[in-house]
């Protein structure tokens, strides 16, 4: 670990999560724990087509079946009236939001919701599936991006026309004018890119593909509904976003967001894909139709199937250079599936493809496309992987055609603070040039690697990490400690990191202060834990309700000490008052109920950005080249994290995001079949990378602070996935002189690369 | 109902409680609705004597029952070892609080717990109870004060010495020498009582006897508990005031405050008797030794012979006056039962008997004793009942031997502001007078009531109300609502009150506030719902929390118009700044989440004192002759309830309060044999007055706004219990000219009455 000196006293410590007895006891409540009284059980009947119209939905045995209380459809939802008319508008308009998660006209993947049945025992309403009978008109599906985008493909939405998009997120007025399949276009330019390729000594191009992976969290999706008689919804679930989940739902069930309650379960696992909702407003009309709380879980199969995994993507990358090694220009045409709806993270995938790096002509264009496959989700750094793995490919052919060192390559075009990124928008405060530093500094990548079919490739990674809002209030307790509510998903240890930001503002120790996840009625807007944000801008919530404290306390001891309230300062984990007057925290808490009463404190914090992220990995690989198997030998992830807050949580965070790249860039896959129907939807087949898989992945944390959060902290759990691709795609080719332009790097795809091309 | 024209919009009115679906629908969860997984089914062995001692207890044959997993007793408690030296300190001394839950040394009342025992299902574990031998020593008990204050009397606790008392609750360093039952003795002096009779013309002095009574909730104790492995306590319970328990419960079972956490489910009724804990800590220390959670829930029984109901007293007044009817001087002589631990309500007694009126010479002596009943708890305006029906009383025969008006003697008397309280405080705006005079202009009082045995009785009552501490937290949510978190236990419609209070600050329908009651760790510090105090102190808390949001809108409007701050003021449910710009509160909540993002507010407001309460009650009764039956015929209560929030809730809170009096002055006793046994420990047997006994209560609210509040609330709920036993007892006597002195005037004591006292 390479830490600076840092000044503080719980920040970059490693205490035990106040969360984990419950958690390694079995004590924590998921989604799947709960139980109300006179609980119904929700099922859900999907489509056996990746593409079709839906005729005809005869519910009327499935209601007769003994036990059944209720089946519902699309037109059972309030909202499936107000279809918004400007259809293009944007991702979340509400036709699209509602049919994904029950579909009206077509059903648009295999999995597609599009009944649900509520029943007083699990296997009934099972059963009564059997008994929906949904007349269907089969279309032939669209499967890939390349595909989707023929003038003679399937038309998933013949209502749409292509958005042109101003910025991420933002549509612009202008439209195609012609059916397809291409949501949306996303273009950002800088200098001139023809005269970049023309300055260059050295030009390389190349197309590449990734396929959709899903994010392989161990929970299902779940969701439990209470549709009270006074119209009050309450919903339980196991969620990144609570407040997410209520404003979502609420829309979809015509609810105001004040009428809507939802309760953040712990929640096992979610790296972007839970976010949207599935269950929870099935499981509300359910309720509202029966007057009884529904729960619904999913299996395994309908996670693969029915929730949405990230986009696989085609890109067509080109890199302009000077022989000495200098970028000139770059160009990109990168095409992402959005999946059944427009949503893909193209955008994501533009801003940062070479983000690390200062380049002077610039020009990429993104591509929103759908296909016939689930609606795609965040899945850790949405977009990045995919972009920055092709250019990264073309920054080590580069160095190799040069001659260079790829690190020394990538350190001459560095993005520094005042580097532009695509988007216009201008590094700050970066930690990029010393992670590549520690780079050429680690004892792995001085080291040799030797032997055949085995090599060693590196690559870099670039986040931008979001800001976004949240809300804090803490109570001081009359034993000294203080009582701290949040409204953010603890997924990797955020409860810790916010009570220890909280006792570093205050002074006091971290096990003084206890943490509490609440739902959306009692805390302030919190918005999801993903984007890398939740230690970043919830740290920031928590000093800020510190401070509001402070003032306080500082307050209540002047007027103890009958003293002049500007002579009264709270520092160092107390009260400084004229002629030495002290109280500790702890002294004045205790002497709160007799003085006036308790303190409270209370912040909303709503930060456009943050602090962005750039990593580096180093894998070592050996292929066997009678398999085409690519065991990981060796392999390190460094990162600049800002300030490591809780150093443990954050080594995980990498570790994790390492592990799941390499899955992306070694064996998983949506493996389609040409009716569009899935054929590996379980873990047995769905190869997710297992510790049998992998070494121990080995990390080191580079902290550059981040000038605009209080502690410096930066979000660090995405960009750990993004350089995976590319550093074991590079290993591959320096290990076999093959290179992976389409992944994953199967055993079966590389065995055939080995054959066709035998080194 | 005598309104004021009130300034207030939502103040006044009568929504329906958020809670009210809920609550109908049978949807609200109280503790006995509770279920966790793994849940144990706890129970408690009670003690079959008034007065023992414990010489042995074997649970050996109880933990041999298959299912049962724990059996405790008072040595399991991690506090056992640590009893306060100085036992005489006060009622809440270690030892005390903890033999109440769980005996030690001695068995000091039937029904106290001495073991209890936790199983897997609930009917093991009543078996197993059985299976526990207890061996005692049984001695003789003692059942009323004054038998207890004889130098002969049975001693509970022969260490026990007596205390001068200071003040209310402020215990003196002196002590009695000698071993004793009388707990404590407080003296409240002004004057000279001795010239203030030798100046008088007429002096009554009368005896009076009040018995134990219960406050007769329909919902039975209940308590579940969990103890994690990391020994985070967590307790479940229907209560006045979490936080309350969460003190308790953590002093016995030795765990910091912050180590508690307390979630109050939905309460069936408390009226004083839900504020002390009783299974809440054995079911901590039994989920200790099992690690699994233990539920546990009273019997009826359990209900009355285990828990605290009100004191008996034993009561001697003496008034003195003029033949004008000017009162000269009072003495009283108030023995209250603690039961078997101190903490009557002698000094509550003491502060109210006489507190409608001015008299210059007063002297009240107030004891606490020790008797082998129940340990006596909070019940509605402790200790005035009793004190009140004496003087009120000797009032009434005052007005008959002066041939006046009882109302006009009374108003010839009447406290008014400047008046000094028996306590030595001082009367600030208070509402005696209007409600004295409501009396005399109510169509009731100028009724003529007519035929034999008939009588009309009339009396006044005084409470002080308490202030203490609330906290309140409010987040606007951005479609213009407010989502309100508060911890006050909501009995009889507090979450409306603070959610009218709430509305009427800011300006907005009530309809926009949702409030939520949650549990300690979740929202700062709130006392118990008690003391007549919720609608006071919380108001005031939600008060300075809308005017904490109201700051931030101000600064937020400010920001967004580009305008100077100052130039910016909330006023009429919206920010209204320069050149008539004005942002409703609803249009500038849904700009929040754009403009920085959403607000909250937070206050913790701690007040020693608030505004007293003064009522007046007309009884009307027939008598039977024959049987000593009383009838209500007509009844009305009237009183100064300040601002009347939600005067249905407040109505509601007078007739429920009258009719506990009446059942105080003609049904409701304990019943005791000469063992010390109750004999009347159900519903069938202990008669507490029915919809089928009483006519409706008319009420008449007076209402006289309190100056030390912002909305003018006065605490309501404690006084309506006041003068109802004095003024049932007044009309008996103008029905059959007996003076009931003794209460309950149950038909059998009655007739006793009748037949030695032919009219």
């Amino acid at each position: 670990m390479v830490a600076t000196d840092k000044p503080y006293t719980t920040i970059g410590t490693r205490p035990v999560r106040p969360d984990g007895a419950d958690k390694v006891t079995g004590r924590a409540q998921y989604g799947a724990d709960l139980s109300l009284p006179g609980m119904l059980y929700g099922r859900v009947k999907r489509s056996p087509h990746a593409h079709a119209h839906i005729k005809k939905i005869d519910v009327s045995k499935a209601l007769a079946l003994p036990g059944v209380k209720a089946v519902i459809t699309n037109a059972d939802f309030p909202a499936a009236d107000d279809v918004i008319e400007d259809l293009g508008e944007s991702a979340t308009n509400l036709k699209w939001l509602l049919d994904n998660v029950l579909a009206s006209d077509k059903a648009l993947y295999q999995g597609h919701a599009v009944a649900a049945v509520a029943a007083t025992d699990p296997h009934i309403a099972e059963d009564a599936l059997q008994l929906i009978e949904v007349e269907y008109e089969v279309l032939p599906p669209v499967l890939n991006v390349r595909d989707a985008m023929l003038d003679s493909a399937p038309l998933l939405h013949p209502e749409m026309r292509t958005v042109k998009m101003l910025a991420r997120f933002v549509p612009g007025p202008e439209r195609g004018d012609k059916a397809t399949n291409i949501a949306s276009t996303l273009q950002f330019k800088h200098g001139d890119v023809e005269q970049g390729f023309a300055e260059s000594d050295i030009i390389l191009e190349r197309e590449f593909e990734t396929t959709m992976t899903h994010q392989g969290y161990i929970e299902p999706q779940n969701g439990t509904a209470f549709w009270n008689s006074d119209d009050e919804l309450t919903v339980w679930t196991s969620t990144q976003g609570a407040f997410s989940v209520r404003d979502q739902t609420a829309k979809i069930v015509k609810l105001p967001v004040s009428k809507v309650r939802v309760v953040p379960m712990e929640i096992g696992g979610g790296f972007g894909g839970k976010i949207p909702i599935y269950l929870e407003p099935l499981a509300a009309i359910l309720s509202r139709k029966t007057g009884r709380p529904v729960k619904m879980s999913m299996n395994r199969e309908e996670v693969f199937e029915g929730t949405g995994p990230t986009s696989g993507a085609y890109l067509r990358v080109k890199l302009g250079a000077k022989r000495d090694g200098t970028f000139m220009a770059s160009e990109a045409f990168l095409a992402y599936e959005g999946g059944a709806y427009p949503g893909s993270p193209a955008g994501g995938g533009a801003v940062c493809i070479w983000g690390p790096y200062e380049i002077p002509h610039t020009l990429v264009d993104a591509l929103d496309v759908v296909v016939n496959k689930p609606k795609v989700a965040a899945y850790r750094a949405p977009g990045a992987p995919a972009s920055e793995f092709a250019f990264e490919s073309l920054v080590d052919e580069l160095a190799e055609t040069l001659n260079m060192d790829p690190m020394d390559l990538r350190l001459k075009n560095a993005a520094r603070e005042g580097t532009r990124r695509t988007d216009g928008t201008v590094f700050g405060v970066i930690g990029n040039i010393q992670t590549m530093e520690a780079v050429k500094n680690s004892e792995h990548y001085r080291s040799e690697i030797q032997g055949p079919f085995r090599g060693r490739g590196v690559a870099m990674g670039y986040w931008g990490n979001a800001g976004m809002e949240s809300s804090a209030y803490a109570s001081v307790v009359a034993d000294g400690t203080v009582a701290l509510v949040i409204g953010a998903t603890d997924i990797g240890g955020s409860r810790a990191s916010h009570a220890m930001q909280l006792a570093e503002t205050l002074g006091i120790p971290y096990e003084d202060v206890k943490p509490k996840v609440v739902d959306t009625d009692s805390v302030g807007y919190t918005g999801v834990t993903g984007g890398s944000r939740t230690t970043f801008a919830g740290g920031w919530a928590v000093y800020e309700a510190a401070m509001d404290i402070e003032r306080q306390l500082e307050e209540r001891a002047a007027a103890i000490w009958e003293v002049d309230r500007d002579l009264v300062k709270y520092e160092a984990g107390g009260v400084n008052g004229p002629n030495g007057k002290r109280f500790s925290f702890r002294e004045l808490a205790t002497q709160l109920p007799h003085t006036g009463g308790m303190i409270q404190g209370r912040a909303d914090i709503n930060k456009s950005t943050q602090g962005p992220s750039f990593a580096a990995h180093i894998a070592d690989v050996e292929v066997d080249p009678e398999t085409g198997k690519v065991q990981i030998l060796r392999y390190t992830a460094l990162q600049d994290v800002g300030t490591a807050v809780h150093p443990s949580y954050v080594e995980g965070q990498i570790q994790g995001g390492a592990a799941q790249g390499i899955g992306m860039a070694l064996s998983e896959e949506y493996f389609y079949d040409e009716q569009g129907l899935m054929r590996n939807a379980s873990w047995l087949d769905y190869r997710m990378p297992t510790t049998l898989d992998l070494p121990m992945i080995e990390t080191v944390l580079v902290e550059v602070p981040n000038p605009g959060h209080p502690y410096g902290v930066r979000g660090v759990a995405e960009v750990p996935i993004v350089p995976a691709l590319a550093a074991v795609a590079n290993a591959i080719y320096h290990a076999t002189g093959v290179r992976v332009q389409k992944l994953p790097a199967s055993p079966r795809a590389l065995l055939e690369e080995l054959l066709d091309n035998p080194s």
